[in-house]
């Protein structure tokens, strides 16, 4: 399998799309894509073809097969595996982590862009009130998650599942920008960023020169 | 198991969960919240409860089981009756409409803005730039799923799947506001339509009173 991926620093989008990758257990190539340079603009340009992805990352190419946008990814990842890797096996605890998920993926558009991921970066944001509603609602369903299926281990749903990978680029901004969270918030955020696979694309992430623009920063989303 | 959705003339996601609900084949019971009623002023309201679907429609109940989120229920009941009644068999087929129904979820935005999803409505419309690019993304998308994988019957992927759930909405707006579209895009459509549950959801359509400004119809979806 071949996973292809924008700058580790900035895609958030592909870090999902990469925890799945890791969390199926396949052995997988990682192909990079600088946001807005020569590969990332050809990627991009159709040439009158067809074009799987639209010029996004990420994408898994399996053999013949092309899966684009993160939560495919790892639905069929969830397929090819089992579903029980990536998902909590209870009903009600399935129910929550599937519809947080989802909402991860259609939702909060207004943190993404006020907030876009930066791993590298310490900095300080003046947070527009649809920001805050979108993470006074995150911390509401993590508190949720916790306090109801946590029982198991540190991450939302106990032990380490979707409902993390999904996450994961939100634990990065509220670090980045520095959001005040409530005490239980810290110990997540804490687990989550010392994952072992959390700690080794941080590392790549502070290793990359590739540096875009803010704007830039915010269409990458 | 109990849906919540609202306004059938107005609620693309309701659709689709109410769509996703037919296809598991599973017995349940609608509750209509209308869009800007007295009940849809309360499920919005959280007294300071935390509320499971932040007051968006649909949501299904399960017993104790609540999910909200039209994809986070397509899969909730996949989960419960079996996959390869939602989903194309073959990988490389499921996998399309996988990337398919993700990029539905999150994507579209200025179509879903510029030409809401009105059933009854025959009206023109302007479209803006990025509206027509959406489009040309969408029939790009099902030509490419209908000549690869269309052989076994008339809809996105031959038989009925989440695909054409998902896409429901859409064939609705093209409708709505007379899109121009090629010859195999109005077959599709169609016979989308023309699906016994997809009548059953527009006569209740066609049969609801209440309306909404069409800045409420852009809010709704």
């Amino acid at each position: 399998m071949k996973l292809i991926i924008g700058n580790k620093n900035y895609s958030s989008w592909s870090l999902r799309g990469w925890l799945a990758a890791k969390q199926s257990g396949l052995h997988f190539d990682e192909l990079t894509v600088h946001i807005d340079g020569d590969d990332w603009q050809a990627m991009k340009s159709q040439n009158g073809e067809f074009q799987p992805s639209a010029g996004k990352v990420p994408v898994l190419w399996d053999g013949d097969v092309v899966v684009w946008d993160s939560l495919a990814i790892l639905e069929y990842l969830s397929d090819k595996v089992s579903r029980d890797r990536f998902w909590p096996k209870p009903d009600d605890a399935r129910g929550m982590a599937r519809a947080m998920v989802a909402e991860m993926h259609s939702s909060y558009l207004s943190l993404r862009r006020n907030c876009p991921m930066n791993i590298r970066a310490r900095v300080g944001v003046e947070l527009q009130d649809q920001t805050q509603a979108d993470i006074v609602r995150i911390l509401g369903l993590w508190a949720e998650a916790r306090a109801r299926f946590g029982k198991g281990g540190p991450f939302l749903f106990g032990t380490f599942s979707a409902a993390d990978i999904f996450y994961a680029p939100i634990v990065s901004r509220f670090i980045t920008y520095g959001i005040n969270v409530p005490g239980f918030a810290t110990a997540y955020m804490q687990a989550l960023w010392e994952h072992d696979w959390m700690q080794e694309w941080v590392d790549s992430a502070m290793a990359e020169e590739w540096t875009i623009s803010q704007f830039e920063v915010s269409a990458a989303d």
